[in-house]
């Protein structure tokens, strides 16, 4: 048999593979209360799912333009205005099969094999797994207490110095995953004007916007014109499932986006689009939810403590408790794996976030029923008496 | 501005350009018929929008693990026992988000920048731009009529000669796009025994499979173990819009492609998943659709030739006519953009699929309701008369 090329030797998303494991032994009928992975215990709201519905009895779902209907993107466009007060050509939106494009799609058009592009440590491992395969050289820049846990200017710019080679790239989650941080207006005005003074290009990942508890939420849009936004329906709208994102890119750079989603992706599923679009208006539903998880997460701010896991970033934003686990384990993943196969409870091992420190991290979505967490803390708190 | 990336600068792929103004015309009223896009006129099957409105009921979608639902799997197995008499392990199969995703996800995993996949020429234009986006190098080998329109031991042997440089992929779609070309069994096993004792990955791109009008449809599967297999619900089954497709893997390979999955894609749409599984059982409403191809297959094979364009290739499988019009133009590109603004008839230009020659040809999709396929010739007759 021919090899398999050297770029397939990625490491896996931890969170998927324990997922697989708690999918199974639920098949097999265990109890199993999932904490793994970053996904709403409801379903899509109310309006999309009629919408959907609607479309299914209305007739043939197709390919769509590469990036989207236009009617989703005036929807998205109107979004922001009402949101932010942003005024936007729907031309500069593009629909994508879930951030997972956007984050492929925007590797892709903004950096060649060789090309330095730096995230913060923690973060969502998929960039950096992305990026590997992709050829780029992922720059991880620990964002800790002191960088009151996000990128700065100066760390970048350490980092830079650090390397004796420019970086071409910079990617920021806020609300950031797994450490919750929220990285505020001024905070990312400086970061964008850095990158723009550097000629880095900027990637604002927005996709837990709308689950901010504490501090100040800020699109990209807001202090850049010229940042690459990426953003989900997953999240606050509750649509994991349906494979469904949107970027915002400056007007010069939609085209070359387009060719590559083309080829890449076709379309975004067209289902997806029109459950998407009735799902912006649905506030009232999913602000509820979010209060929801805002309950779960004085749960957890309450219980982990006192389990003996110490909350080990700000829980500011998205729905993750990300903890230090260290007086039980050095081991996250074998510990992780315990968990699972004697109490069924699955939580993240910190190595996916976190190549170095991880090993005594875990991550705990907060995303599921006030009831299976308050459940899972039970068990856990039994299981390590 | 930051730069764009070298390989941005990907060909499009024009049949979506033609599409999105095919859309826009349609939007402001104009009557188009789309004869661009490889899409049926029929919706999906009515057990797959069931058995969708039943799980949109039922609750949440949610992911599901990254090579898709085992239920699916299952099911993809059983269809392989009863279609071709082939026993698989389900965990061999692996559910992707259209066979967009199993391409990107097999040039991915087999091979590393610079290597070289050959490919037919015309082919299918996403190989070749998700390839060089990729930084492979794609060697076309021209499939004319003297090589039956297929690749043969013979070809690849000629094009690895004039390279000075062995190959590392070959990939063939039997059922062809555009050509309609199918490869029988003897020529597909050649094709992978060649490949076998030259340590070339082998891809099959089967997606039009269940839409062979004339010849032998056979799976790699029959004849080669180690073949990479790639397959599509969008074509056979009418789920274009759905994006949701399928791999067959060697056993060896599944957990690399499921690694560089879980972070690409995390899973397939769900919904999609769902819907899938039930449209495998369609057989008699899909089966009455290949009827209308057919009948619209006899249409095209009838009046191009008398508008004045000549077929091109087989026809023998899929669903489009790929004819030469260099009677008429000497830019099939302009022709296209000409043809859809005067008489609101889409077609594809030819140098989509062959960047040398196919400035003389078009590609017609006859998927379309016959009623628009008879009105789209006499327009076009009457055009050009």
């Amino acid at each position: 048999m021919a090899q398999m090329s050297k770029r397939s030797a990625v490491e896996p998303f931890h969170a998927m593979d324990v997922l697989a494991e708690a999918t199974r032994r639920r098949d097999c009928g265990h109890p199993v209360i999932s904490m793994a992975v970053g996904q709403p215990a409801h379903p899509a709201p109310k309006a999309a799912l009629d919408a959907a519905r609607r479309a299914l009895d209305h007739g043939r779902l197709g390919y769509t333009d590469a990036l989207g209907t236009l009617s989703l993107k005036r929807a998205i466009a109107a979004h922001y205005h009402s949101r932010h007060g942003i005024t936007l050509d729907p031309q500069r939106i593009a629909v994508t099969t879930g951030s997972s494009a956007g984050f492929n799609l925007a590797f892709l058009a903004l950096f060649d094999p060789g090309d330095r592009v730096a995230i913060a440590r923690p973060g969502y491992p998929a960039y950096r797994n992305i990026m590997a395969a992709l050829g780029l050289e992922v720059v991880e820049i620990e964002a800790n207490a002191e960088a009151g846990f996000t990128l700065t200017p100066d760390s970048l710019e350490r980092a830079a110095a650090r390397a004796g080679k420019p970086l071409k790239g910079v990617l920021l989650a806020s609300p950031a995953n797994p450490t919750g941080t929220v990285t505020g207006k001024a905070q990312l005005k400086a970061l964008a004007d850095y990158c723009r003074d550097h000629s880095i290009a900027f990637i604002s990942d927005e996709i837990y916007h709308g689950l901010t508890f504490a501090g100040e939420e800020t699109t990209a849009l807001e202090v850049a014109d010229d940042a690459v936004v990426i953003n989900s329906f997953s999240k606050y709208y509750c649509m994991t499932g349906w494979r469904i994102g949107w970027m915002v890119l400056p007007e010069a750079r939609v085209r070359a986006f387009e060719r590559i989603a083309q080829s890449l992706y076709i379309s975004p599923p067209e289902l997806s689009q029109i459950a998407a679009e009735a799902a912006l208006g649905a506030h009232e539903e999913l602000d509820g939810y979010k209060r929801a998880y805002a309950a779960n997460r004085a749960l957890l701010l309450e219980r982990l403590p006192q389990i003996g896991f110490s909350i080990a970033s700000p829980m500011d934003g998205a729905f993750y408790a990300y903890a230090d686990v260290s007086r039980f384990t050095n081991d996250s993943m074998a510990f992780a794996r315990r968990m699972l196969a004697e109490i069924d409870v699955a939580a993240t091992p910190g190595f996916d976030f976190d190549p170095l420190e991880g090993h005594r991290t875990m991550r705990f979505s907060y995303a599921g029923a006030a009831t299976e967490m308050e459940e899972a803390m039970n068990r856990i708190a039994r299981w390590l008496a």
